[in-house]
């Protein structure tokens, strides 16, 4: 069995937006909300700030507090009214920080500055038509395709040439636009990830992607924008309009299992107590050997699932892996045999812990399963006797195509691989995932959707959005086991 | 009750020293270590580097990965032995470089660098006696002074001059020295925190604070090295030998509670099996009322007692607090209405898991309870009926003289007031410690020593070394309850 | 007398820009090329490298040096063709980045990169009309236009529509564009700044501001670019074709008096010798007192006519002013006191030189005069008798609009005072300027053009371009002196 | 003839050294003066400040204004009295930090910071001294000890401790110390370089290298301080003292020729004053040939020479030679290419000048040669029909030690071979050097000194100060030259 490891890719989310209007200090709200949403992306932050008379840009490479590691650079940002950015890759050139967001335009008639979490399927083609008709574009990123397509449209006011700009992109897209006159917040027509508004006391709007940072900022929950609708928010309050009818709710199931903070609500339903459950279910669904004497979580986002593990099967909770809570970039590379003798810079096993013992190993996704391999040989290299995993998500099968950093099926190890070749190549004792109907009925969404108006394309292959300039790719790349899958097997039995 | 809550300070750790003899790649392995270690220590680091014709260094302020973020300035220390530092504190100036250690100095006749982790008691007195003699001080830091006592010893050998001079110093220390000759590592008379020798597959050997660094440079634990006891490693192997008789064990329980990472084990006890084991005592011994809800842990460093308290206790653990991870230092400031409505950049409560609920809030220690008033208030604010504390070792009431950045007893909260009082201030509905036979017992180290080998100085103002320069100053700032304390009395009924 | 102080402004140039074709380390090239080419722009620089398949760019703040100040940065530049860029003034905001030249922008069919030197007077205009058109600008950079006008060109091929779009430009302007096909070099009908083709040994090709730049690569001189003309450089050699007829040549003046640098030939005439030959020019046409006991030039610039003036005048030249070579960038300010006592970073006088010396001090200009009645102060301090001022050129009485960072009549000492108030304002014992024949035939020059070809429109207000967007703020703003001089008076008599 | 011309070396300045004394900006007033001495180090820069109640110090590499490049940390050096240093030279590591000057050091009963200018011939001696005696340096700098020998020192009081140390010194020095009592300023026994005393307006002293600061921060010379003393300002003014009588002048001549800024006096002597005489008195020892067109110096620092020689003369002086201003550090290497074609980023040849035109090319001095080479074959690339090289010093033979860095033979052309053997290695038509008693008589110093107080030993080997640690190793690399020389032969006839 052949599996390239040297790629070491972790799930990826494409960014958080956030957005403030009618704040003294617009700049500084905009900073911590970011700070909260840090966890959806660490290549890149910005930041633009404004009033009536003009808006004015800050971006950088890294972490927020990097980007704005000199105070001046934030205080600079003066105004009333802002948006922000976290970004999530980068591809290490100073020089294209023009592909950091927000992006910021300034027009003989208008400022506009926008901020993008998600992935426009059709971009390509769009910005050909575009650039065909005279469009020079800046950056190399899909979110700059919105800015054209406005300044390209034939019709009358600025909403109308944004809802009718806005029909023409496919994919998976939240919009944060700030312009002299208002704040908006754009939201795709299945709402792949959530775009909530909030409201602080003294009367400040919020924009966020998660519900996290309005705690963070001491806001109240308002609403989420539905799917295919836009929030314009200015002095007059908050205006909500459609931009078009064809909708239908598919939020991403990632979201609830991996991405979004613990903290965090989504469609009202708490992400730590979904992912709890899940681990509840996974205890129900696929309960592990009478010899095992604890349940083990990878730190941290496991955590939840593996809890609920333990409490339902009533096998204690250990704490049998350890994270380093200092894992920094770094560009020095362990020595060839500390790499063999299993360097370990992020996550340690306890020995005082494991050693001697068989373990449930709970976590809540496989991407690639070079991680997971390497967490297996650590713990028997620390004495467990058995190891065996649990997943709190069903295997994922499926690129993404509409935001998150998963787009290749030849870096999905399930997209390749039954769950007992799976077994077999990670090393594990035995290996069981959560269904998909229980993943549905843990998370506990009901909408009047197809799977309850969850998106669950990563695990059978349904896309509900238009793939556009990505369909033929896909249909080239199909994987044996992909194929089956889309016939209606079951390649697991 | 007044109590001033400007400063809001926490445990520090006096820093973590690691050392390597005998590796192609000493500089890769010394970082690799010190990594592992960068939770003692996040304000500076350093390595020194060489080989049998002499030593470099190289350091600087913050992070390990900080300091070492131009590749090339590790590369440059080539040698196949080393010894590295990572340091809790700086006062800023990056001119004050030289109190960042390990300490190089270049001799006619040798080269000798340091590093050490402690506090030295006497250190005022044997420095003024030594700039009496003529010496000159490079750095503000006591822990330069053993290098003026080793020269201006009047024995013979370089370790017959060691010897004398580990001998005049008081306090804690480890002593991490490297020469051309050998790598030395030296523990103080009661051993207060830990220093382990660890052997490499290729031969190389390993001296390190924590056995966690062991595990992720691949290198198996050898022996711990004792009180009053130095090691000589060198190409012959290792050479302990005894520098004082006048020894008696006393481990800080500190390291238990707080501070070591939860991988390592001190004395051959897993600091998490410690951890866990006095969340189980602290509920039998302080179990919660019956209207309790769930457990919930303060993250990171309670997770183990939590789980303990939860497992005994038989009440679900929940995640009521998350942890932000991207925690960096920033100069930005919150707005006064930010910092009022409880913005909290560091840690969040889940508003979905708490509201309505009634919470044990597990947390290890207590220091100037700031934090754990702040954690309350946000529980509340997010729909907390009852928030229980229960505290996972006994109030610290006398400040530490041997390594731990908890000097003042102004600073310890409950070296002003009793338990009850505590409670009032923090506003918590209970306030439960564990007491100081549990944790002795939970620990369970088992040294012919007071108190099984534990310095429990932190909870009786038993000092088990001299206090030296401190001596003094301690005794005039006495607090009533302090006083009330050496007298006997039980100051919390 | 009323003179605003504050604002010490200097000439500046309007950037400097290099392209080499068909060499395997393009990259240094430019670099070196650029560097020789730093005194046209110290705000920023940028190089775009590439070849057939694409091209790559880099950008940054300040000197060269520091912009490529890691070696990476240049080393990732790989390609056989580049071009590149010294920028002359920044608004400090590192997010301005892309304001910097080159700029880059890759086409689904083509990637061009522009970098340019000199002002268009029209931009604004052509601006708002691509605006309306849907375009998207995404710098506040004039020079962006040139991209937009292209590639909403209606003509076929890509020369066409470049020279389509040269055609709707106005003002000054030197292009060097690249792509992956060719290197090209347009000049605009006035020819007012060199822009020159040379060839190295192993045939690589060369474009480039100033003919010092090829002496420092070892290319030969070739040709240069004449007005109206635009150079198409690519496998095939050199092909140079109009893109007007409209053409009347109008070098300008300035970078003979000032900016270009000495070892420079512009239109076949080296710049030292043109400068000298000024010198001398103005010995002839305003003579010296018999008192005076040495001539003094102000360093650097003025060196060449100095010594020009003393050997026609027979007066000995001394150094009585010194520059320090080390006048970095600083944010330190002196204390008021120091202001005041005359505290000088830049240029010293030598007491031992001038104390009780009479003194001709040839400056080459004046614009605020700010700098000059400060080095007649501090000569007077340093016990000078007397100081005559002259000025190897015609009095700036017109601001400048094709590139020179001279656009305010404000600042302009000359546009407010006749020669007698200036000398007033200045303090010096006698003033006096070149004449603007003199100027011209020192130089020159002999274009079958006006004025022989050079552009003299700082001295009279005949402006041989268009003003475009400038001319209404012109004719708003003219001072007294101005219309007088337009009127044909001699304002001086 | 072989001659190594890998390692391009040039004269180098042992560094600057300034104080100033109640001065409410202490920190300013150091800063402008340090900038003033730039041209004497440009590795490094620090300044110490405080009042009497202690003194701060902030250091760090490259140019005063790199070091300085965040104004608060100048700001934060408050208080009314300061010290500061520019340094020469740095071995690249930025922990070697403790290396650069002002060294501060903290005692539990004063505080003594000190900055040096020179070179201490026996300080390797006297550190194994006082080393043996149990001192710990913490700097490879030889400066330090100074320190050292004042802790040591029997003597009772801080100045009789001083002068005790100060006569255990030999060498060239200029110490500049700084206590929270008194400004110190020290000259050795010979006055190799200048330190003289200013006074401000307000009040306040001044100590600097050169009297070129003293006009930059509005000082006026008060005088200097002589051989074998030292001064102690404090509030009751200055009080300068003798600490040795054995003394005998000699002002190092390199100063006049090379290293002093030219409006810099040094013992009341103007030097560029100096230079232009020493030009003139080459012109008459060593006259160009009838055939000769130009005077060309070497920018910048052999321009009053060049000019001196042109007007004693009667040749017209021309720039034949550019400089380019921005020569900054890059790590940037032009290709074997570009190196081979004579890339000049430091000088470029002027081609319009030089062509078809003999030349005499004046230089102050030949170290290596390897630059003059370089220029001869730009000159003859560019057209030149014939270069005589007039230098107005004579040869360089042999290397000093009391602080210049030019302290092996091996680099000293002169020293290996004869002025007939240079000339043909250099490729120069003809060559000829001023004669050492033209250079004293030019110079015109008048002290009852041998050579009337002129330190000439680069050209006689004469060396009026112990060499110390040095002494043997100059006695056994003694080239032939250099033995013939000192055997009192005449080597170039």
């Amino acid at each position: 069995m052949e599996w390239d490891e040297k790629t070491v890719r972790t799930l990826n989310e494409e960014c958080g937006v956030f957005g403030v209007w009618n704040h003294p200090q617009a700049n500084r709200v905009a900073f911590f909300g970011l700070h909260a949403l840090q966890h959806r992306g660490q290549a890149g932050a910005g930041i633009t700030c404004g009033d009536k008379n003009g808006l004015r840009n800050f971006r950088g490479i890294g972490l927020l507090s990097q980007v704005f590691d000199n105070p001046i650079d934030l205080e600079s940002l003066e105004g009333d009214r802002s948006i922000g950015h976290v970004r999530y890759a980068t591809n290490g050139s100073h020089d294209n920080l023009n592909n950091f967001q927000p992006f910021l335009f300034h027009f003989y008639d208008q400022d506009i500055a926008l901020a993008h979490n998600g992935n426009i399927t059709n971009a390509k083609s769009l910005r050909k038509e575009l650039e065909v008709a005279g469009a020079v574009f800046n950056s190399s990123s899909d979110s700059e395709v919105l800015v054209h397509l406005i300044r390209h449209s034939k019709e009358k006011s600025f909403y109308e040439k944004l809802e009718d700009s806005l029909r023409k992109i496919q994919g998976g897209f939240n919009y944060v636009v700030l312009t002299k006159e208002a704040l908006i917040g754009a939201v795709d027509p299945n709402s792949f990830r959530p775009l909530v508004i909030g409201k602080m006391k003294n009367g400040a709007y919020i924009l966020t992607s998660e519900t996290c940072a309005l705690h963070v900022v001491g806001a109240e929950f308002v609403q989420n924008i539905h799917a295919g609708h836009y929030a314009i928010i200015n002095d007059d309050g908050i205006d909500i309009r459609p931009y078009t009818n064809e909708t239908m709710v598919a939020i991403e199931a990632m979201e609830y299992i991996y991405f979004a903070r613990p903290d965090s609500d989504i469609a009202s339903i708490n992400v730590h107590s979904a992912r709890k459950a899940m681990g509840r279910q996974l205890a129900i669904e696929k309960p592990s050997p009478a010899s095992v004497d604890m349940v083990i979580g990878v730190p941290n986002s496991s955590l939840s699932a593996a809890t609920g593990y333990a409490e339902q099967s009533g096998i204690p909770y250990e704490m049998g892996l350890v994270k380093n809570q200092y894992v920094a970039r770094t560009f020095i590379e362990p020595t060839q045999e500390l790499r063999e003798q299993g360097v370990r810079k992020k996550l340690s096993a306890v020995v005082g812990v494991v050693e001697g013992k068989s373990i449930v190993l709970v976590d809540d996704s496989i991407v690639r399963g070079t991680t997971m391999k390497r967490l297996i040989l650590l713990l028997r290299e620390a004495g467990a006797r058995e190891v065996h995993v649990r997943i709190s998500s069903p295997p994922f099968r499926f690129p993404n195509y509409y935001g998150i950093d998963m787009s290749t099926s030849s870096e999905l190890l399930a997209a390749n691989f039954t769950i007992k070749e799976m077994c077999t190549y990670l090393g594990s004792d035995s290996l069981e995932f959560l269904s998909v109907d229980g993943t549905i009925k843990s998370i506990g969404v009901n909408f009047d959707a197809p799977h309850k108006g969850l998106c669950i394309s990563a695990f059978t292959g349904e896309y509900p959005a238009p793939l556009g300039d990505y369909k033929t790719g896909l249909e080239l790349q199909l994987t044996d086991i992909q194929k089956r899958i889309l016939r209606g097997e079951n390649v697991d039995e």
